[in-house]
């Protein structure tokens, strides 16, 4: 299967739903991707099953908070000079590369680099949605190295980390993309075919291709699509399709605290009755109450959408009166695994509560 | 010459004078170096006219805020660390090392670093005195770019930078710092013998070293000290020496604001006649005013010293009641120049005056 230039707006509408809010707007990156697809033709998408054992890959996308990428723009070589690079590091060419998270800008960076780069994109991802911190991707979880890494910021300044773990690299990009500007691209987790097989969240650029396809020809009210989404998910790695709210957006509110959008938003009822939905954000929609009860919270992906048309609203285009819908949707079973909710829980978020499966609360 | 264990003590002390504030404890780096000598024995001590043309160096010392290095303790394998990184990124060997900056723990981390590797140290370094910042280092202004540089933190964590400007550099090294815990080594500004023998401030460590035996050979009250200091900085690249003020320290708060120590000092008269004199920090001692009246300001070196001992107190050390000493060096005529001081005049650290220099201000 080939990725096309005309295949870019869908899978960038489908991309921003799964990003539950963050993954930073798509609107640049489309435009730049569209360009060089033009330019360079049609990216193979690899399989994860055609992935050879020694193929030689890496993890591509931008770093930063994602209210930045309305302002900071990228350009169509960041990528190009920071995969180019990181193949200099690293002493060896890349077979394919493939993206930290499918959601807004970062499902696509991976497919400007492989374009510009003449190598094939995987079909598949680190988070099966978007998470705002390098230890949450699957390919941390199960313990491929995330250094050498190497990022490049919208000036080109390139940096190359060798740190001895996770955790410290995420603190080591977020200080560099803090003192860029706000955003970095960034080229990680050098890893191996046979590796990379085992600790991806396959299929996600192909569905997030189809569900965005599906929005296009389906635009409409939210609770209309309910019923045809639930089919969609039912039959994806996802699971699970919830509407949790309708209403109207009247607060919200983030600022940049150590690199991430920090901040909540409130979605009072369009008939008023009955409490507030309120959504906790740190560059995602990470868990939605209504009063003291937990509708959904993260890892599962909760998606605000347009009420009309149903387009999913990432958080930094978020603002007060627009009328929408709340979306909830099962993550992955991978997010589910004790090793996963060590480093997603609402717990990691600073929320004093465990996580409870989507469909075992009452929303 | 050659340096050895047994004077590190010295040149600790004499670099602390030196550091006018900064450079950062000398303490750990002392004991550390002298362990280091007394495996390796001693360091030669290179003069800037007999370094070759064609020789390879490199400038190496902490970049962080000062308080933490009495927190923060280096280790003696950090500095050997970033050496040999740098060395494979460059894919050359280091003929010699210098230092950043004379003062403090940076007079002695490159000494460690050139025993550690079996290379001389350049009796010179990059500022003279200590400075809080990498583009206000002499091979910065001689426009010797910083980078390749390579950053080493205190868990062994390696980054490399390559950046287009050092201000640029400043800013991303400064957030490593922070994210590192708030100190880290790094080794920057490859260069070639004659171009680095432009670009220093010559003698400094072995001046540095004579300033520290006389400081313990004639320990005692600062002001009977003040004829034979004019004597021994009238015979050295800084000329000027003067007495400001002598009394107690009755404020003195600084905090870490953007990776820096910041902040200020308020120093009482003895009698308690006259306007106290207040002192600002950043890293370093910066201005020292009585009122309105500016009596030294940086370029300029200011020195805080214990009253009755006259050994120079760093500013992470002064403390409220201390009673004091406030010397003024004058700078070397490097820093005088237009293009030094487009970098460290006054209003480069937000005061709203031009650099006046020492023996032109009524102190």
């Amino acid at each position: 299967m080939k990725l096309h230039a005309e295949d870019l707006e869908d899978l960038a509408l489908g991309s921003v739903f799964l990003a539950t809010g963050g993954g930073g707007d798509p609107y640049v990156p489309l435009l730049l991707t569209r360009e060089v697809l033009k330019r360079t033709g049609p990216v193979e998408l690899l399989q994860p099953s055609d992935i050879p054992d020694d193929a030689f890959l890496a993890a591509i996308g931008n770093v930063g908070a994602p209210t930045v990428s309305l302002e900071l723009l990228p350009s169509d070589d960041e990528a190009l000079i920071a995969l180019e690079a990181f193949e200099k590091q690293m002493g060896r060419t890349l077979d394919a590369v493939i993206s930290f998270e499918i959601g807004g800008g970062n499902s696509l960076i991976p497919i400007m680099a492989a374009a510009s780069r003449g190598i094939p994109v995987v079909d598949g991802d680190g988070m099966g949605r978007a998470l705002p911190e390098a230890q949450m991707m699957t390919y941390a979880i199960r313990n491929i190295p995330s250094t050498p890494a190497l990022a490049c910021d919208y000036a080109k300044n390139v940096t190359l980390f060798t740190t001895k773990g996770t955790d410290v690299y995420e603190r080591h990009i977020r200080a560099l993309a803090m003192s860029s500007g706000g955003m970095i691209t960034t080229v990680e987790h050098g890893m191996f075919g046979k590796t990379l097989r085992d600790a991806l969240i396959p299929g996600t650029v192909s569905f997030a291709l189809k569900l965005g396809t599906f929005l296009r020809e389906n635009r409409g009210q939210a609770p209309a699509l309910l019923a045809p989404l639930q089919a969609l998910f039912a039959d994806s790695i996802y699971g699970e399709c919830h509407l949790l709210h309708t209403g109207k957006v009247v607060d919200k509110s983030t600022r940049i605290v150590g690199g991430f959008d920090v901040g909540n938003t409130v979605i009072e009822a369009f008939d008023q009755a009955g409490a507030p939905v309120e959504i906790d954000i740190k560059n995602e929609y990470l868990m939605a109450r209504r009063g003291d009860q937990i509708l959904a919270s993260v890892p599962d992906l909760i998606i605000i959408v347009d009420y009309e048309t149903s387009e999913p609203i990432n958080a930094e285009r978020l603002r007060y009166g627009q009328r929408v819908a709340v979306f909830a949707v099962g993550c992955p079973a991978f997010y589910r695994t004790e090793a996963a909710l060590d480093v997603v829980s609402p717990r990691n978020f600073g929320f004093d509560v465990d996580y409870v499966p989507l469909e075992a609360l009452p929303n």
